[in-house]
């Protein structure tokens, strides 16, 4: 310990960078987030980024090297996040139909709490991320509690319809009980039981506690 | 008649005037069809747009003023020229079930064998010309055949869920079943019956008889 205590100066210092290297990364991804959700992926210049995070040109460069690779990155944190985040909150809830139905009724209440992720993840998701929600999926088809023709088409019209129910969620114009109604018509589309159904909007949500770097 | 004789050789002109003018206003906008869903609608220039209709950038501003504009029209196009075909196809199909499922195989048929009408409409769409769908959709509703907690979640699902699996369907990669497997999903999902759902697959598809201009 008084070997590590003797290094310690130009550790702190090797730390203190890291650190603020790291703030700015964030302050960067932040930025990127908001600015993604209004412009979409395809509008968004440099200079709309240099903006939003209060930088110089000079700095963005030191972390990124276009704006493919900033979506890239952004999507990534985002994507990681909530996976972790969802994954901690579903522990405990057991089974592919009650996981599936609570884990989408989570997804959709964070969209309500937080606009302008719900808008970057309508519009820039590409459907990354999923690795839990498709192995309920997978298990459910495999158990007989989910039917569908094929995973195909059941992906599509699960994963398609929440994307377009975040849209809504995002133009402020949906009612409190959207995303539990969303969630049980993705429920009766993989052929779900009524009761099973009731079983899954009556579930105690569980808390959403993010990495704190996601709350803005 | 005669008076209508002397009067040729200037609507002659004028005809063959505007017949040039409908020409290239058409080919402008197919030629965006097609820039629009290789880019997507935010990152596609003026530019891209004159080159690919061959015309000069004088000419594009003769008919358009901007890529917004642009897009509006060729949404526009689009979405009339899509809404009469599947109307006019489905005469003479009764029932909401049957209508809404119908064109759904139809819609879904077409995005298989025009692949940038597929991307475009995949990208582009603002879910608009889809009031033949909604009616059928609220009607089914209001029967009792179709059963779902909202009109609006119910929307988000199966609009959402087929606009996902243009995505699919763009890309090549979906099997000859894949859309009526997207279709089936879809009825699941509206809490059809499988009776219903097997008539809906074994009804005949009517032919889809576009208007020549959006064939490509």
């Amino acid at each position: 310990m008084t070997k590590g205590k003797r290094k310690k100066p130009v550790d702190h210092r090797t730390r203190v960078g890291q650190e603020r290297s790291a703030r700015t990364e964030t302050r960067i991804l932040e930025a990127a987030l908001k600015v993604f959700a209004e412009l979409g992926p395809d509008a968004a210049k440099i200079d709309d980024f240099v903006e939003a995070a209060g930088i110089s040109r000079g700095t963005f460069y030191n972390y990124f090297e276009s704006v493919e690779e900033l979506l890239d990155a952004t999507s990534e944190w985002t994507t990681r996040t909530l996976l972790d985040t969802v994954e901690r909150a579903l522990e405990g809830v057991e089974g592919p139909v009650l996981r599936y139905g609570v884990g989408t009724r989570l997804f959709l209440a964070k969209a309500r709490r937080d606009p302008v992720w719900c808008l970057f993840v309508a519009r820039v998701w590409k459907l990354g991320g999923l690795e839990g929600a498709l192995r309920d999926l997978e298990e459910g088809l495999r158990l007989g509690v989910f039917r569908a023709p094929s995973l195909e088409a059941a992906r599509a019209i699960v994963f398609g319809g929440v994307r377009e129910a975040l849209f809504h969620i995002g133009s402020g114009r949906a009612s409190p009980a959207y995303g539990d109604d969303v969630t049980e018509t993705c429920l009766q589309a993989l052929g779900v039981d009524a009761r099973r159904i009731a079983a899954v909007r009556k579930h105690e949500l569980p808390s959403w506690q993010p990495n704190e770097e996601v709350e803005s």
